[in-house]
């Protein structure tokens, strides 16, 4: 990134002003952009390098987690959160479900000719307060506008680093029966948020993304827990809780038997979905996660989420079962029993 | 990334079949998009991880670095390349830059609704084919559809991760007056190349792209000069070797003289530049690099860049002076001396 000052243009229009294409161009104006908007925003040592990739130093011992997100959401804007806030906490959630502390992240942004300044200044700045929040700087970046009428708006794809001591191994391959199927809190916010002010839906009680940053979280888990107790964990986005669960089931080999009145859904969002012919178990969460435990360590793991602001209501909601054909199975509140398959039919599409 | 088997789904049609949302939905049908195209192309043993990020290890001792690029480049397939191989080259680029040797690569993709799969094929394959030969995999990747006439067909980010040993600085603040500035071959291919597959010219003799990873180059150059000699390395990407010499200059605050004839530039670039009212100095490359390197290093450098087959004609370009005004100025063929100033007028639009 170039963070050079340059004395010959005027300041940008952070008001007025629109994207055009010499923004993407490679010259004085592309330079400006990124000097009077996003280094300025994301201001740390690394962009101040000032070349094209950033030079980090890492904990010595230890492994590194690569984890990259593209993120198209439509709206940018949404109630609880933003693009720019969303493409932080979910590259840093992707980097902490492998048990990793998330230490940098690197971010590229397309912009379509024509976006308002006004509204990426907003953007901007909302993923450098999220990435302050966290404490994951974004070290290193790319700009490039396409035509209107090419893109949408803005697209940002991230990517995050992290470190992973020696020997933890933490991944969808990892559950096994017996295992402990916990959930951090209520599913389903995220989606129906998003889905509710692109369809300008108003409801009774405001629902808000659950978009949150998951490594402190992650963190109290396994402080909580024996090393190695941690069999699995991952957040439940695109194809929510059942499509993520499915996942686990076949890279692990094994099935499930989750209890559907253990899940907690926020009574405005089942009313929601209801009215929207959704089933929560399929719609998108970006601050929650699933982690899969050894039995004996369940109850420790699950005291220590309900500590943490971000696991009030954690809960155990089943069981991994040994099952040569790796379904997910419920319990339905009525006492049934059905298979909880893949997201298939109509899809939510631009969630993240 | 998802890289299950999935038994129920027919395969794929990659000869006819095109993108639509349900390949970004997180479902059964994106997982069969990773497993049938991605994961297949890039196989690996990081992506067959299965997790949504990858777990590295990386030598003791050493500095990481990172860089990212987006890449728009329109069309997707020009002479001497494609975005699948551009992304590649690119981003190992900018890793080698600060003398890194690249590791390890994230992709992003941000489909268009519609595109042909068997277009997707070709660029993947030709991505993955470009990775194999750097010796940098794609250890890790996400990938999002957008609704026709949201997107342009195909957007890839990349993030690269290379290591860098300790004590190395390169970068570009690092100039100092009387180092020698030197070019590792003719300039202007790659944006000719892609503006006349746009403008559909032909021109006698076809011009190729440069497109091209110069990370063994750097790893030639630094074998040959002793420690801290080479002070900066770039490649004149967008805005070209005019608006990257600018950008060290500006960062290093230092200036330039330049001799003009010293320049390599291939008659049938010239030729096109004149046909197109360009100046080579301002048209992207991206398999060339600029080095600054103290003066008394210069040759033995130099000389080590003519063996390799990507700097045969590798030139001592000017020199670096003292300036207050960090000015970069030409000694033209004709004798005169002129500014060479940043990229600035109009713009060429989605070069990479």
């Amino acid at each position: 990134m170039i963070t050079k000052k340059n004395g010959y243009l005027r300041p940008l229009d952070l008001k007025h002003g629109r994207i055009d294409m010499n923004h993407g161009a490679g010259g004085r104006v592309g330079a400006q952009l990124v000097d009077e908007l996003f280094a300025r925003a994301f201001n740390n040592p690394y962009l101040r390098q000032g070349n094209d990739g950033a030079l980090l130093s890492v904990p010595a011992g230890q492994r590194l987690v690569m984890a990259t997100d593209a993120h198209v959401i439509s709206p940018l804007f949404f109630p609880g959160g933003d693009i720019g806030s969303l493409a932080v906490h979910g590259t840093v959630n992707d980097v902490a479900m492998l048990g990793a502390t998330p230490l940098y992240l690197s971010a590229s942004f397309i912009l379509e000719e024509g976006f308002p300044l006004a509204q990426l200044k907003r953007i901007v700045e909302s993923m450098a307060a999220a990435s302050r929040a966290c404490g994951v700087p974004v070290v290193t970046g790319d700009t490039k506008v396409v035509e209107k009428g090419k893109g949408d708006g803005v697209f940002i794809s991230t990517t995050g680093l992290g470190v992973v001591p020696e020997g933890r191994d933490i991944g969808g391959a990892n559950a096994q029966p017996g295992d402990a199927v916990l959930l951090s809190g209520s599913i389903g916010e995220h989606g129906v948020a998003v889905l509710s002010q692109r369809e300008s839906l108003q409801f009774e009680t405001a629902i808000l993304s659950d978009s949150a940053a998951l490594h402190t979280l992650v963190a109290a888990m396994l402080a909580a827990a024996p090393e190695g107790a941690v069999h699995v964990l991952r957040d439940p986005t695109r194809g929510g809780l059942a499509t993520t669960l499915n996942e686990i089931a076949q890279q692990s080999g094994v099935g499930m038997l989750l209890q559907e009145a253990a899940i907690p859904v926020l009574p405005q969002v089942a009313a929601a979905c209801e009215l929207l012919g959704l089933d929560p178990l399929y719609i998108a969460n970006e601050g929650k996660l699933v982690a899969i435990v050894a039995p004996e360590a369940a109850s420790a793991v699950l005291a220590a989420m309900r500590t943490h602001p971000l696991g009030l209501r954690a809960a155990q909601i089943g069981q991994v079962s040994e099952d040569a054909n790796r379904f997910v199975q419920m319990t339905t509140a009525f006492g049934g029993r059905r298979v909880v398959d893949w997201l298939s039919g109509e899809p939510l599409p631009r969630i993240c």
